[in-house]
């Protein structure tokens, strides 16, 4: 029997602490809230949890929410992360006058990965004001604001850069924003994750490059990314779930004819999957559930290099109005002058 | 029995001409060529095979190479693209002075399908000195070009702006740029193709609109496309060939310790995926043929929205310089005063 | 005497009704009205005072304000604007279900010409859901949105694109929005201007085209325009007034050494300037007139090619946020169910 | 007699050596030599003569085009900077295995200040393959490459920003790439400057800020710059000397009726000028000669913060194709297997 499929050895990465929560999410280390329509999960990973997760730990602030790009909508996601980065900029006693580095990673050329760079201008920079000993009205802090590109545009590690300029200017803290890979096609573009354990830069697109943390920076950064896209194992494994479902329900509809004409909207809540039209129709790979599914995939086509990722087919629009949340969002709590009218 | 999967109504579609062939390429209306490394295969479609294209009559020229991003490559490619280009100018007897309409179709915000709008920008434009009297010296010919955007951002239909302006500035034939859909990943970036059998808008997004054709617009119509992206379908239906053929391996080595470290590029070549070992491995849907497997996909994801597309991670710097190449061959092809030095 | 300089056949143009109304703003044509710090005019031009003006009959309403660029001022530029763009729709007649065709002109490449297509990027489109047959919800109404490029990139007429597009999908009225020219350094980024009298396409960049208006459309016409550049002819004029000026000032207080010190910034307003001063320093140059200065400088430069336009150094940055005013108050002008949170 | 004009004190400030040589070109500190229709002059200014020029001592090569955007010029401005660019790496013994770090000064987002990014986006960069140990082949060199954008963007000194990546990655010489602003019109987008003397971030838009040069980052810094832009001091000066020669030629011919109707081309040569003329026409400033003018201009206008700049109208275009002939003359500089076919 040295023919099935052994998993044990592969990790499937996402950037989102929610993902790797699963369903049970009555545990004392996850606090969730609803503010209207939107969800706020925070989910602190501690030495006494973290072999539960494939992250550091941290706090790990989920903002879920619909359709950002409804203006009503946008409004109200935009308060809810103004509030929660508040909430994290005061766990470490940021004050109104520390300085700050925002860092915008990705490659502005390409509209998946590029809410780093198009964040970047909408913020709002001071840092020269008080360089140059121009006058800064009060309410207002020093903040600078830099475009790291990406590694095959710079041919130079994003950390080295960072690094390199966070030692020359000397900010009291950092926040770091980028776009993020999901795990699930059904958060792409409706979540945003805010962490104080720092990011790898081009994890979205699957090139993680080294940490941007507090641990190698040695001051406090705040990570703010939004999944833009999910990697090609995960539209595989989830397939493979609608297939199965929609299988099982033609299956018990064949015989009224009416049916066969509806559009049927198949449910992927794993715990809807039925194991035994699962197994029939995907023989060995349907006796494995989903993470041992998606490890499988991984070992497979990672190393053939299926260098693709997948994206929503209105990224551009989204993506904009994004980053206009996260930028005015960033002002508004990093400003008090700056009010969210 | 009614419970095997019936896909016989469902159609896959792909825009190249060449991923209908398959791999019987001894056809009569097929014919190949090979220039340096790149190959050229010209497929006509006309009333005595059209049943078995999903395909308009009319003739397709595909363009196959490794790497448009070297410099001494794309030179070749560009070379290739222009004999070609200038070619089907002259099935319809297209001469120095018939004036042409360009259209880059597609969303220029949108990395993956910006390659029409961003071939547009390199294109040499010279009609209005010829409506405004300017002397414009011999070797050059009237090249009038637009970008229509999409319909997403115009809320108009792409055909209606094209026949609009057709009607307005009478041309004598139009040039028809398109980002593509390919059903195979091994061609993302890697084909150029030439027909006059019209385009439909959108479709390298999968959002397919009404076609731009010779019959509907009343003169030729040559549409040039490169296949920048997949569909879902495409990359589920790969992964199960991928899968399977890792598997047959992997099972035929595993008493071989050495093999398990050897990262293995498995083959999708279809006639070398063991059958018994899919039908193991993938139960009912292992029992189907490529084109099965696509269809029986095609039909549960399509209803359920699945509005994602697959595309390379480096899409903006390959599109760029496929771009030029189609840009500056266009030049080429269109005015016997440049040279491609 | 024939060595006196003649002016009398030369037009300056500007895109501004109000820099043609001159100081005298008490004429009953001319109504005024303050906002906060945000300053109305409307003037009418008609039969009765056409000859006072180098404009078509119509309303030309200027919004004037001072920095667009801080979001509290942005907010009520933009009440304004959609309150002013209100009332001209109303004097057409124009209902809730009028269809509407919004037009960008200029260059999206050329930061001081990107106005127009960079505020389509802000428009929300409808008109392909009422084609298409989707459900819209009640509070909106058809829009479709175009960038039309400029003459240089299309080879094309910019009249004849939009006289076109109009034919084929028959919008009940059209917005326009383009960069302008304005002939006073100051007013550069700080005007709005609305009018139902049409525009000349490029005016912004002094290649005045074809003019888009109701009187070659056939349906309302209402252009919306920022003056994002001046001539040089401006430029030259202006130095010459600010030079008399400084002159002025410096003779008569040449001989208080802390006066020499001092930065000074001078006044341009004309009835300030010293005639005598003017003379000494700017020989027969300093006997004309402002209108007759430009004039005669127009004169020289234009014939030679003086092709060349002056822009603000932040120009990128504060076209962007006029983009969103502009954009942003069409939305809430066009649809009741948009609001101005 | 204390009303006269005093301009002693006061520096004009061009971005290009070759415009303070003035008409005196036969001195032993300047090289010219012609190669087709290219002319290429080298300045050496070192502390014999550093008192005749505002630039720092140091080698500027300065060649002159007529039109860069046609193709078959463009190559042969490309072949000539090409050699002398790799001229001025024997200078400094940088040999084939010397690290590069190519830097782009400006701002990206306005069209007039963008030749430094934009070209950054044609640099081949290698560095990153060094550093992960990835096989390169034989004939190219580690070489990164980073836009810095402008302090306005990033709150940062520019000069901040390269010396902490210099000090990080640590490349053997540097090459920093920005728009320049000339003092003359005619020089705009037709001369490209190589120096080895560094360069201001910003000169090109009037906003100087800290040198990047060989002396401040201790490793060789070779400038390469395009003027892209003029101030409105030049404007206005050259302004004055049109007009003058026109009003010269005016006056002489105006018995002539033919004459009034001929498109005067005037010539601005300084010896051409009728100084009696320029007297009459424009009072004591036509007393001053052509430095006099500009420094009373500057004096005047400089306080008053003139803050525009002037550029051609078609500044997107030309500043494309700039982009292209230095991105691929310093690949082929810097690349022995980069050839320009």
């Amino acid at each position: 029997m040295n023919h099935t499929i052994d998993v044990s050895n592969i990790n499937i990465r996402t950037d989102l602490a929610i993902e790797e929560v699963g369903n049970d999410k009555k545990l004392n280390y996850v606090n969730e809230k609803t503010i209207g329509n939107i969800k706020v999960t925070c989910i602190s990973i501690d030495d006494t949890n973290k072999d539960k997760f494939m992250k550091k730990n941290g706090k790990y602030i989920t903002i879920e929410f619909e359709d950002a790009t409804d203006y009503n909508n946008s409004k109200e996601v935009e308060d809810v992360f103004i509030k929660e980065l508040k909430n994290v900029l005061q766990i470490y006693n940021i004050n109104d006058d520390s300085t700050c580095l925002i860092i915008g990673l990705g490659n502005e050329k390409s509209t998946p990965d590029c809410l780093g760079p198009i964040t970047i201008n909408n913020i709002i920079v001071t840092n020269h004001y008080y360089e140059l000993g121009i006058n800064v009205e009060d309410g207002f802090r020093s903040v600078a604001a830099i475009k790291t590109s990406t590694m095959g545009q710079t041919g130079i590690e994003t950390f080295d850069i960072i690094k390199a300029i966070v030692n020359e200017i000397k900010p009291d803290f950092v926040i770091v924003i980028d776009a993020l890979k999901a795990s699930s096609v059904d958060r792409v573009n409706k979540t945003i994750q805010i962490t104080d354990a720092g990011i790898n830069p081009g994890s979205g697109i699957g090139n993680t490059r080294k940490e941007i943390s507090k641990e190698l920076l040695g001051i406090p950064v705040i990570a703010v990314g939004v999944p833009t896209v999910v990697d090609t194992i995960t539209i595989v494994n989830d397939s493979i779930n609608y297939i199965t479902n929609y299988y099982s329900y033609m299956k018990n509809n064949i015989d009224n004819p009416k049916e066969k004409l509806k559009i049927v909207r198949t449910n992927i809540d794993k715990s809807n999957v039925n194991q035994i039209d699962k197994k029939d129709l995907f023989g060995m790979i349907g006796t494995l559930n989903d993470d041992e599914t998606k490890k499988f995939i991984s070992e497979v086509l990672l190393p053939v290099g299926y260098n693709m990722i997948v994206t929503p087919k209105d990224i551009d629009f989204v993506v904009d109005k994004l980053a206009n949340i996260i930028g005015n969002g960033i002002n508004n709590a990093l400003h008090k002058n700056v009010t969210n009218l």
